[in-house]
């Protein structure tokens, strides 16, 4: 089936949202972004703000006929007021069908048209899926801050903070991290001085970190890069890749073959914990599943866009994906 | 020096508080309970409102001349307005002096009367301090549940969680834990249905437990030595000992010896913490340190008193100790 009329595809995540208008063709015709637009972390009213401004920019003021608004976000597997999203989408006057998504296939299908294999995703969170007959088939991690999310931002950021504290009283070895943090941190307490039997720096570190809300231990995650040499930083990274490894074989068959796609800033910037979790794959995994060169994915606007045309009867081949990446590309340059 | 005045000692823990009425012959002659009397996590007024609450039923109307008030308790080496403890006690007709000692050498001298030793303490939090001339010499961990504590309540609760988040998405594999904590949190979800690729349970697990607050997974501590014949649970349990051995090791000189004194639920109750703690250490202390048998106290009370003696100039020798701690366990049955 085509049609002349466009598509509007939105991936909407927890700092940042996308939007784009695509054609049946694959062509895109308008790009915006705008900030958090996930309703899990936003609430509801300021996640749809976030869509629509992005919308309204990618829409760029065209009054050409909308098929539909599709948005892959988190937290599509909850009962969402999808009735409500319709009416402030109606708002702007876009009068079509929203149809809601799993950001986890937002993110596969930006690396992929296929509708069977894998995505492995490691931002702020931790998540790796199985995807078969383009359906979310099995899910593993993904349990958030404190109950998994293993070999993720955060989890590489409290490993950061506690190798750093267990180093200034001497529980393990000394390691870079500690002048990586106590700088980032402007903590300049002398390290040796106990007062107390506490050691000075230790003290101050314990008042700093928990100034912060819990999940900001992710931006100290960046500093075992800064020390990759260190063999604390090194076996921090180690240790997320092999979580991160055992995360993707949770959801592996054995059986099936299909693409493997990357995404989240720990994987897809740097390439030391991608590598480190191909490694760790090539231990573990059963011979020909998984074992492809992965797909690295920035977000997940590529596949919001390829899902507005899947679910509407769109065949997406490797000629309309090629159009959607290169056309989009073109857009965001 | 000898007087006839009584000693008012507290021992203000997180979540109670005692108060023991002393003679400088060690004879106790009044004791009494109430709440948190922490300021750290009660706030200043709540927390004094319980340390006077319990040092009136110490005190039982006694009149008898009071020599001096001593705190033992938690955020002792932070800057405390003795000032206003001493204007609150006032009101109580207690215009004596308020010394306020750390809560790590209530536990020590709970359990010793020496003055270099040892203690490792492991409730909620998890910290070791080496004692010398009455003094901390050295402090270990106790940084709380995000940085450190390992070993501790907490941090036991938070290993069961994810365990068996683990388990139910097949990253690690099944555990005894899965069914008591289930069990516990009332999710009767099936564990082998998905939707959207997600197992229903876990998908239970995670909104059951972020509606905690974080500390509160302690309270599934207790779950491992439920399990203590399941694999998953043995791991968690001797993971923990290894981090209480090496809180202690890190205070350890290897030159010193002394008592050592073990204080807090996860290492008093039951006895399988603190013998898989003794293991370790027998593996890895240098010969002739920490290797007595521990003391097991059930709190910093009888240390209060010591400290109530000590730091008035009273000798504490064996026979006064001995008198502390018969009448104290008289008075508390």
């Amino acid at each position: 089936m085509v049609t002349m009329q466009n598509y509007l595809a939105i991936d909407a995540g927890g700092t940042s949202t996308r939007a784009v208008l695509v054609m049946a063709s694959g062509d895109c015709l308008g790009y915006g972004v705008s900030g958090g637009g996930n309703p899990v972390s936003r609430g509801f009213d300021g996640a749809v703000d976030a869509q629509l401004r992005a919308s309204a920019t990618a829409l760029g003021g065209s009054d050409a006929p909308l098929h539909s608004v599709t948005v892959a976000m988190a937290g599509a597997s909850l009962e969402l007021p999808v009735g409500l999203f319709r009416e402030r989408f109606a708002a702007l006057g876009l009068l079509q069908d929203v149809v809601i998504e799993s950001d986890l296939l937002g993110t596969f299908y930006s690396g992929s048209h296929q509708d069977d294999g894998y995505a492995l995703i490691a931002g702020t969170g931790a998540v790796a899926a199985r995807v078969a007959g383009s359906q979310l088939a099995a899910v593993a991690d993904g349990t958030g801050w404190l109950l998994g999310d293993n070999g993720a931002g955060f989890w590489l950021g409290r490993e950061v903070v506690r190798a750093v504290a267990a180093a200034l009283d001497g529980r393990e070895q000394a390691t870079a991290l500690t002048e990586l943090l106590l700088a980032e941190l402007a903590i300049t307490a002398d390290r040796s001085l106990r007062t107390q039997g506490r050691v000075g720096a230790q003290q101050q570190l314990i008042a700093k970190t928990y100034g912060l809300a819990p999940i900001e231990l992710s931006r100290f995650a960046p500093l075992v890069f800064e020390a990759v040499d260190d063999a604390v930083a090194r076996d921090i990274i180690d240790r997320a890749a092999a979580a991160l490894a055992r995360t993707l074989l949770a959801v592996t068959t054995g059986r099936e073959d299909g693409p493997l796609v990357f995404g989240g800033s720990v994987l897809t910037k740097g390439g030391t914990v991608a590598a480190a979790v191909m490694a760790e794959l090539a231990l573990h995994a059963p011979a020909g599943s998984t074992g492809a060169v992965p797909v690295l994915v920035r977000d997940g606007v590529v596949g919001a866009a390829v899902l507005a045309l899947k679910r509407h009867g769109v065949v997406v081949d490797a000629a309309v994906f090629g159009r959607i990446t290169s056309s989009l590309a073109a857009l965001r340059d």
